[in-house]
């Protein structure tokens, strides 16, 4: 054992053939295909756990789950204790409808396999590392994303999980409550930010910056933050062939012209680096033969600056109403979710910096556009986030791919940084 | 009985309470609310049918129903016949999803009437009446509008019956033989124009002239035109977060574009009477973070000009074209329907404007928005059209309303015309 103030070169055995398996026992948990939907609290969202807990419980740890459905698997030390401070690392088991293998599983099996290589190897440790999965972090279900991690943070009181609600409009209570979880307890799962030393999240980049550079790892600088919304748009049904245009309210009209407004702002130069994205839309009736009296669709605004961000919300949601206004049809905007983007701190980044330079491998800082556990998580405990590559960038589709290599180089330094943590003072 | 060359005023009784009977059973039918749900070839559009049946034979007239799934029910002459020709009338049962009371339904309901009032009032007639429910009027279900009255003018082959399909996947083939019916024998359904001396049917008017102006009936001069088309688009589904706006082929953004180039053609006065509507649009994986990779609408083109109307269809589908190859999608339209305007026989006009005249009613001449069976039907008999207002123009919606007093009023002028029909010479 090297000395606390020593680089820490982890010899530990991390392996390819253990990952592979791990993905795919997660991918055959899907409601349906193409590719996985293991939707945010759902049953095969708590099944997904079930196997992670399984799986730590053999290699010794001891495991619980949480009142808002996060399950945390503990290693004690194997050394006298430096502090009893925590160091942990762990993503997220639940997916977007059609979605990847690798979105947040990625993460979660390089931590069950940083548990088995530090398990095996023997390597000593001074501090407790707690190995997490996050529940409910896609927003795809209920709008708001990171719903565990929130909760872990203390950013989601219990009386506002009645008000997200699915598309089939099931609150986030019910769904809770429906898969055995207390959400009226959430408060519970609060985690202390005194106890924490430091976590880190390895995740697929879902953008093309590393495979198009050829680089292994991304080491995240900022998380973007997000804003949501839910428009609906009132006018009025009727016959399309006996409602001359001049009298029309045709509330898909509206739509589309609201959709066509996100893209050109979100395109303006001003803009660069803000995304937005209308990803559902339904219309009423939805007959062939009638103009839509109504209709509903979502956006999602993404920006690493917190200020454009929400002016960029302001902006859509003015235009918006202008557009509704001037086509004769009324407009409700609802705000579905609203995450702050996060700078991570950089003394984490730079052990996982230091880490891949130890492995020799290229590394590359980088933003996340995507949302992530992380952002919530560094509320109460300095963070880290490890990227490796999206082949194509392609994410929250069935085409999502990493290679099992790529995922081993990450997770090797995923242990290395953890263990610069762990041996840091 | 007067001569054969005067003019018939008919003593005959037209009661409201029967019509209003006859609306509220037929509304009872639905899948469910709101408004009426009875679509094309369901088990509650035959359910309709087999009322209509049952009402005929208790009065005392044969009634059969075709292999198209038309039933058509025959009042044999109280005289020596002129020349064995048929008068008829009717219109159809089926709905479109979530639509209303009247479509349809008005003119079955006015046929069942003018049956009961001729039979139970023991007026003379020398010609054989018809009075005739079509199958599959509304192309909300499978595109193609008018299926029965096509099938009895000989325009729909068996063969086609496979490739129209429903937005579930269900072909007309399939939904005709789960209701017992057999597309394999529609050309049995075929009328003979030899035998017909003229058709009369009443309907609403899904617009909002006669209502405006206060008149009670209106008499059709020409039924619009309509094509269809099925427009699918293929980007590229990817993660909101992650893709940047310069690297997205979002299908959503390509459709909307869409949307509002069918609203700006429509709209431009060159096309003054065209109407174009996207009433059916559909994004997938249709989640909140997910780019939609996939979309597919409904395109209904309505004119009273041929000509313009497929002008107008040729112009939208280049522009679609323009518009997905510059958003860097790709772009599949298909041909769902395609029908050409009428331009009704002036001669039965002409003895419809007569009995509104002889019963004091106000009447326009005015030209159809909507399909009708009357369409094809004029295809095999001259054929007339009786317009009854629409409160507020709605039609294909919940709200579509039509008093039993102007039914009433609409369905004497019915009768009127009918008896000249038989009448005439």
């Amino acid at each position: 054992m090297t000395s606390n103030h020593d680089v820490v070169i982890p010899t530990l055995d991390i392996r390819g053939d253990r990952i592979a398996d791990d993905i795919a026992g997660f991918a055959a948990l899907s409601e349906s295909g193409p590719g996985v939907t293991r939707l945010a609290y759902s049953p095969l969202e708590r099944e997904a756990h079930r196997i992670f807990s399984d799986r730590m419980q053999k290699l010794g740890l001891s495991v619980h789950t949480d009142a808002a459905g996060n399950t945390i698997a503990e290693l004690a030390p194997t050394e006298p204790e430096t502090d009893g401070r925590i160091i942990g690392t762990g993503s997220h088991l639940d997916s977007v409808p059609h979605g990847g293998r690798f979105d947040g599983i990625a993460g979660v099996v390089a931590a069950m396999e940083v548990a088995r290589a530090v398990v095996r190897g023997g390597g000593a440790r001074r501090r407790r590392w707690r190995f997490v999965v996050f529940a409910a972090e896609e927003g795809a279900r209920f709008g708001q994303a990171c719903n565990g991690s929130r909760m872990v943070a203390g950013l989601t009181r219990s009386a506002e999980l009645d008000s997200l609600v699915d598309a089939a409009g099931v609150s986030m209570a019910v769904a809770m409550r429906e898969v055995g979880l207390d959400p009226a307890a959430i408060a519970s799962s609060r985690w202390n930010s005194d106890e924490w030393l430091g976590f880190i999240e390895l995740h697929i980049e879902q953008g093309a910056v590393l495979e198009s550079r050829e680089i292994e790892v991304g080491v995240v600088d900022v998380i973007s933050g997000s804003t949501r919304l839910l428009v609906t748009v009132r006018g009025q049904a009727s016959h399309t062939g006996g409602t001359p245009m001049h009298l029309r309210r045709d509330a898909l009209v509206t739509a589309s012209e609201c959709v066509l407004a996100s893209d050109r702002i979100a395109n303006n130069p001003e803009h660069h680096g803000t995304r937005v994205t209308v990803g559902r839309i339904e219309v009423r009736p939805g007959s062939i033969t009638t103009i839509p009296g109504w209709a509903e669709f979502s956006v999602d605004i993404r920006d690493v600056d917190s200020d454009r961000q929400r002016r960029t919300a302001e902006e859509l949601v003015a235009e918006f109403e202008r557009i509704a206004s001037r086509r004769n049809t009324d407009l409700d905007v609802e705000l579905m979710g609203d995450t702050s983007p996060v700078v991570l701190p950089v003394w984490v980044a730079d052990h996982i910096v230091a880490a891949a330079a130890e492995l020799g491998m290229r590394y590359r800082i980088l933003p996340s556009g995507a949302s992530h556990d992380s952002q919530q998580v560094n509320r109460i405990a300095p963070t880290g986030m490890i990227f490796v590559p999206s082949r194509d960038g392609l994410s929250h589709v069935p085409e999502e791919f990493t290679s099992v290599e790529q995922i081993a180089a990450g997770t090797r330094v995923l242990l290395a940084a953890l263990m610069r943590l762990d041996a840091s003072v």
